[in-house]
């Protein structure tokens, strides 16, 4: 196939070319009205704001451009099926679970998930077994799954519908799925993976193995994380015998607008025109890039960058983790930097996490500069990381939640200290990196409200419980 | 408040002008990386396609930018909460219908309502009793349920959790819901509205009563239909002692994305700016341009333009239907004026829709000489409205369908003919309107296969079920 095509995008600029009278929706008629305040940056995106007219498809129905467009994609991917997903990887995640599991059906689950695979769960109403995830000392964050426990697991419930992991995690540590993805289906167990992070791993080396590479049945990506797509714009790619693309059609086509976005869409496209334009040249460039900015970082006293010493785990080049060798915390580190215009994706309590571009001269030098210049004022002498708090992410699962039957269960808040011994009624997220500390239907432990109480005080945000600023905890009863 | 203000939209550009460099998602970077091809029109709006940055707010739990908008946008529509809503008017009726009902709760259905409500019913396993519409005669489309038939649903049924309407349909006709409202209030159950078509009726006269008024509990706008906004552009508002805000907050953030787009929602921030900024005399003018384009469109002999003659029933000044006077149907009246540059809003058999904008000074004289031309060679002599086959539509569900039992049963496909007697296992949904003709778990009769061989012979689409151009249905058995 052609990828220097670009069927969605390319018809939409045909139409709007070609365009005289818009007597449908969406009410700002290609641009022609709307609030003239917002007219400087919206006026050119807004002319390519269609809807299902003749000629630009479906996407719920798609027989044409958008067929086009996702068939380039998934012959890039070397995927049976691509979807183009206008909600984010979290639709795609809700959709790929919803559609291999009902209401009972037991699943194996990643214990450090994306909050919409555990909501994914809830709506099947499932029963999710987690997976304790091996936590990295030096990154100081959970990682992978290791292979032993998703065998034992697997050896344990072979009644499972399906295995659900994440890879890379947030700070893009990713390991090589190719031997628990044969395990698995061996069983006949089709593996969704949420690789939300990974988009761009099909490149190949210097990147992590991709998930469709390891065998993978279902594979979300996140385009707009990665790549140059817009926000909310997401893959959902299947290359299986084992799941139903059109159960997986069902789902989507439920859960996502009936109006969908076009310039998201038509992004989705250009993203993967993109990634195909790449050439081995500009890989070795930007990894050349990449590297000189890590050496850059590792002068300053104040930070260094820090990568896991996991043998199995190979990190995205483009994640770059900063640890903090100073008094301040990562969260500090984030404000001190962003004080210099300096924009991280995340910090935790140790770290910051930079997302590096898929592309060359993105003036790292000059970055360099301003990072230096952020810490001038800030004391590294004498420092000491402190010592990590024993924390649940490490504790696994004693007995398999029933999202069913949580359903039936009455709630109630109370303060923290009370909570302890009865099941979390609600999911504390600390966001970012947006992984659960507390499951829903999980039971409470003291390390848990620890862990809490450290994340408030080092000024992190929560989704979730909407009462934990109150130190207070939604419980079952 | 401040309605010339837009928390929202001005952060994003003042985050833009400060710039700042990003290392952070999305992967595009404000726009510095993006395939060469689409940088035409997406250079401008990538500036603000940003992410949960410090000072951004954050849509899943607002505090500062974006819950100042909301509350401008709540404070316009005399509501006590808006939300912004990114996945469309789609989002809005999952969340609330699950927000008020779960498993075997019963609810009270208006049979004409947008897929969304019914995909809602059916992630809530919900127990839904239709309620059948009047059939208006002049325009030839299914329009409101009967006070009468609501009045006598909530007399059978005082444990319904909730009544569930659509108002304005498709087409904007409209009735004044204050009676039904307080007859559901009086027995404490909330009534939930689907007016995506209707995000302006909150200016007055002329326009319709808006639901808001009328005392609905929850209504859900597509923002992007007939305000200028993105598409997938939507509000929900609540104004409500009996549906609980915290749960529409929580199903909300379970179904959209966890990175919603920023252009989006600031693009609901400037369609709220939008609407609080139009005059009287504003209004004034389009409603006397748009009596002239409708005058207009009257003096073509091979088309004219329909309204409801019912008397409770006020139609959206916005929406102007055109019914075929000549041979050509309606799906074919369509295509005639999109080869001439004009594209309606959507054809059914025996009209065709147009959406206007709600501003002046939109070149109808200019639109009126093309739709003219377009029909100089459709012949009108001699034309006879075909007699309207008495289709399922007008019939009235027997029995409650119960979508948590419609989970356990088996499906299978078989030819149209021999479907007759069992219950559908899919919607089948011609589109545009998105009306299900048939519902999940409705007996099928030998009308719905009249219907649907009917609307194939003239050309509509489908969503729903794949079989349907197969002439196969999916059934349960």
């Amino acid at each position: 196939m052609d990828q220097q095509k670009t069927p969605l995008y390319s018809s939409l600029v045909q139409h709007y070319r070609h365009y005289l009278e818009s007597f449908h929706v969406p009410g700002h008629k290609f641009g022609a009205i709307f609030s003239p305040k917002g007219l400087t940056f919206f006026r050119d995106i807004l002319k390519l704001d269609a809807t299902e007219l003749t000629g630009l498809d479906d996407l719920h129905a798609p027989e044409s451009v958008i067929a086009e467009s996702q068939a380039l994609t998934a012959a890039l991917y070397g995927v049976n099926h691509s979807f183009f997903l206008v909600n984010g990887s979290t639709v795609g995640n809700l959709a790929m679970i919803l559609s291999v599991c009902g209401e009972d059906d037991l699943v194996l689950v990643q214990r450090n998930s994306h909050k919409s695979i555990i909501n994914g769960l809830m709506l099947a109403g499932a029963k999710a077994v987690y997976l304790s995830p091996e936590f990295d000392p030096e990154v100081r964050v959970p990682a992978h799954v290791k292979k032993d426990t998703i065998k034992a697991a697997l050896e344990q419930y072979p009644q499972a519908k399906a295995v659900i992991l994440t890879n890379p995690n947030y700070y893009g540590m990713a390991v090589d799925l190719t031997e628990v993805i044969e395990e698995a289906h061996k069983r006949g167990i089709p593996v969704l993976v949420d690789e939300a992070h990974g988009a761009h791993f099909t490149i190949g080396s210097p990147f992590p193995k991709s998930a469709v590479e390891c065998g993978a049945d279902v594979v979300v990506h996140s385009a707009h994380k990665t790549l140059p797509a817009m926000t909310m714009g997401s893959y959902l790619h299947v290359k299986s015998n084992l799941v139903s693309l059109e159960k997986i059609r069902y789902y989507l086509q439920i859960l996502q607008s009936s109006s969908p976005s076009y310039p998201i869409m038509a992004s989705l496209d250009l993203a993967r025109h993109y990634l195909a334009m790449i050439k081995q040249e500009g890989i070795n460039e930007i990894t050349k890039q990449i590297q000189q900015f890590i050496n850059g970082l590792n002068e300053i006293p104040q930070i260094k960058v820090v990568y896991s010493k996991h043998p199995e785990i190979t990190t995205d080049l483009l994640k770059v983790t900063v640890q903090t060798r100073s008094s301040l915390s990562g969260f500090e580190l984030r404000q001190q930097f962003e004080k210099h215009g300096i924009f991280p994706e995340m910090a935790d309590a140790h770290n910051v996490v930079f997302v590096l571009p898929l592309a060359k001269d993105f003036h790292l030098d000059k970055t360099l500069k301003n990072i230096k210049e952020s810490l001038k004022d800030v004391q590294s002498e004498g420092f000491k990381l402190p010592d990590i708090p024993d924390h649940p992410y490490g504790k696994i699962a004693e007995e398999p939640i029933s999202y069913r039957d949580l359903k039936t269960y009455s709630q109630k808040v109370v303060p923290f200290h009370e909570a302890v011994g009865y099941k979390a009624a609600t999911m504390v997220i600390p966001y970012p990196p947006g992984i659960p500390l507390l499951m829903k239907g999980e039971t409470i432990m003291k390390e848990h409200i620890e862990s809490i109480q450290q994340l408030i005080d080092r000024g992190a945000r929560f989704q979730g419980s909407s009462f934990i600023f109150e130190k207070q905890l939604e419980i079952y009863t």
